[in-house]
């Protein structure tokens, strides 16, 4: 820049991209409901009731006085080998064979959308997204300049035929679904859908990101396989956040060897690594305790607040609202009928103090204006109750307007 | 993509970034260097003895017991508010006028290169470097794809005049400085240095990057303000790795709000936030520890260790040999005479079981054949000895035969 141009000093070039990147509409979402006196729906927060403090505190005791001075320096960029081992054995135990060699370890899974992004997506490139899909995802792929396309989400998962239609006449790079539970929706993948789904990203030689953060929170029915033991070269997330702490920022990718170099140099440019010091505390805490007893517990606590809810929407929100019943993870999605503007419900909700995020915001292409996200997991019974037929007045209220 | 394609199956496509992106060669060279014979001058590590293991111990007991399942749950992108608040407190106690809200907690500074890049690179930008510069820096932004140039290092900082001379013909959108202590020479800037950038940076409307992991740890001279101080649109980044923990991996960016609103969306989209249990560590640690006292026995441990390095230079080195004396941080930069080549005598090295940082890899642009980086925090000090002793016999070895 020549000495002689007008000296903008405020004036910062930012890149291109972060203009097509919106803030979060969630964390706005989330600015307003931090009032106390409001039931909040809208998180997406666990149950702080799930993290297992006790034992957490006791294996930072025994890492600190077993190795302290190691657990507290620089490490490899892969991750803590015995962290990644007791990954790599839990995916086999149920039945998809991995090694340690396949797991990075991660800060939550959202940085696997991040580096996902930065192995893979060219300025320009199409990804195609579920319709809706985690909020997100959408904003950590904006940052890579990317173009969105989207596939409706069916009762089982995506539109198999829908979505052949677009991969045969579109030129699209990766495909990113939340098989199990979905944010938002809650919806599951059968298994049927998965075997199809893994066809088509074979046959389209489309790159496959599964993100798994729910797998294990499943409260009823049985555990489907991923789709990755479909697709041996599909890429999975994985988290502790949901079963031990999120705060800790503790996830992984599971990929094959030739993916895994370049996910390493990406994550090495990013951070170097994840924290070490509580990848061995986590690591210490899983090989210490009955994780599958912990786990329990949490589906345990879960199912009783969706079943709840589902329980107290029955009794008061309107027979024209349709509503997912998840098996699993911790949100339930609603469908007011068509016209009905979520926004403009959002606003006299919080009048009445109580909270949700509206829909349109998981939607990569727009619409979605009469749904909303109800997240079960952060609420006391009390709070369910009371918050949910605050909501079901506001909605009966509404459709009486119409 | 057309299914009448061939299915290449096995073919990633990755992006093109990732096609400009050398692996670490650190990280190699570290690898040779793992066999537990061999002196290693080549890590960056800091020495374990400055961790304070048993005070952590301490603070992590507090934060769980106090507010265990908080210091668990989700957070906030910026980061921990008091840990915020007590890193603008200890800039303003050191002439440095911050407040809270200019600070990002980011996973080590290594991050804040990656957000960096993320905020400001456009793919085709002009990145100008000192040279030789933070290999790690060389990556990150590499990752953008980017162009590099870079500037002389002279004794006391860059080369002003080719600098002014670069800026005047040259596009470029910000300049990356390690300004106390470098890495990988050790050199620092000098305060009339500082100034004369700041008013480079701003007459040319160049961003500067100053990046400061090392400057608590000044052992001998006087402090010298940042370059932030004389130029208030500069964005600077600290880190905790030095003076706490590396292995925790926390760092910051400081910056002016409108360069905060894009960090933090970058941030977001990155990994929500970085690991808020170690944050609410770190500051229970902060806050209820002598940490200056700390520091100061950082100081005089890598003090003791940069003398003994230093005068088995001046006894084993042959006195073509020049080396920077550095008056803190980590490294001092070692440069042979013309024409020899630091990799040859890597190899040799090996042999003897001594190793170090060929210098060729810090600079951008080629060149530093005949220079090397010896790192003197991480060894005791029979291993400075022996190390320095053997690796003085392999240059006179090599120099003998030319």
């Amino acid at each position: 820049m020549s000495k002689m141009q007008e000296n903008t000093g405020n004036q910062y070039k930012f890149a291109q991209r972060m203009s097509n990147t919106p803030r979060s509409f969630v964390r706005e979402i989330l600015k307003v409901t931090e009032n106390p006196e409001i039931i909040s729906f809208a998180g997406g927060l666990p149950n702080p009731q799930s993290f297992p403090v006790g034992p957490i505190s006791t294996s930072v005791s025994e890492v600190l006085e077993e190795s302290g001075s190691e657990a507290l320096q620089y490490s490899t960029t892969e991750g803590y080998t015995p962290l990644r081992k007791y990954i790599a054995e839990r995916y086999s135990s149920q039945g998809l064979n991995v090694n340690e060699d396949e797991i990075l370890i991660t800060n939550g899974s959202q940085q696997c959308l991040d580096l996902v992004g930065k192995v893979f997506l060219d300025k320009g490139d199409t990804v195609l997204l579920e319709k809706p899909t985690y909020l997100a995802a959408i904003q950590a792929f904006s940052l890579y300049e990317v173009q969105f396309k989207s596939v409706r989400l069916l009762e089982d998962g995506v539109d198999i035929d829908e979505m052949e239609n677009m991969l045969s006449t579109e030129n699209i790079k990766l495909f990113y679904a939340v098989t199990n539970f979905q944010n938002p929706t809650g919806i599951t993948y059968s298994n049927n859908k998965r075997k199809k789904l893994a066809k088509l990203m074979r046959d389209y030689d489309t790159i496959l990101i599964e993100d798994n953060p729910y797998g294990e929170i499943r409260f009823m029915g049985s555990s489907i396989p991923p789709v990755k033991s479909y697709l041996d070269e599909g890429i999975l997330f994985g988290s502790f956040s949901k079963i031990v702490s999120p705060g800790m920022r503790l996830g992984w990718i599971v990929a094959r060897e030739k993916v895994m170099e370049k996910l390493i140099i990406a994550k090495q440019a990013s951070d170097l690594h994840s924290n070490y010091f509580t990848q061995r505390i986590v690591y210490q805490y899983l090989n210490t305790n009955p994780v599958d007893e912990h786990i329990q517990k949490i589906r345990n606590l879960y199912k009783k607040q969706r079943n709840l809810m589902i329980k107290m929407i029955e009794e008061h929100f309107p027979p024209q609202v349709k509503y997912t019943q998840p098996e699993g993870g911790m949100f339930l999605w609603v469908t007011l009928p068509e016209g009905t503007s979520s926004l403009e419900l959002f606003d006299r909700a919080i009048e009445e103090n109580v909270a949700f995020v509206p829909g349109q915001a998981f939607f990569a292409e727009g619409n979605g204006e009469n749904t909303m996200r109800l997240n079960f997991t952060n609420s006391d019974d009390k709070g369910i109750e009371e918050g949910i037929k605050r909501l079901g007045n506001v909605i009966k209220e509404r459709l009486s307007q119409n």
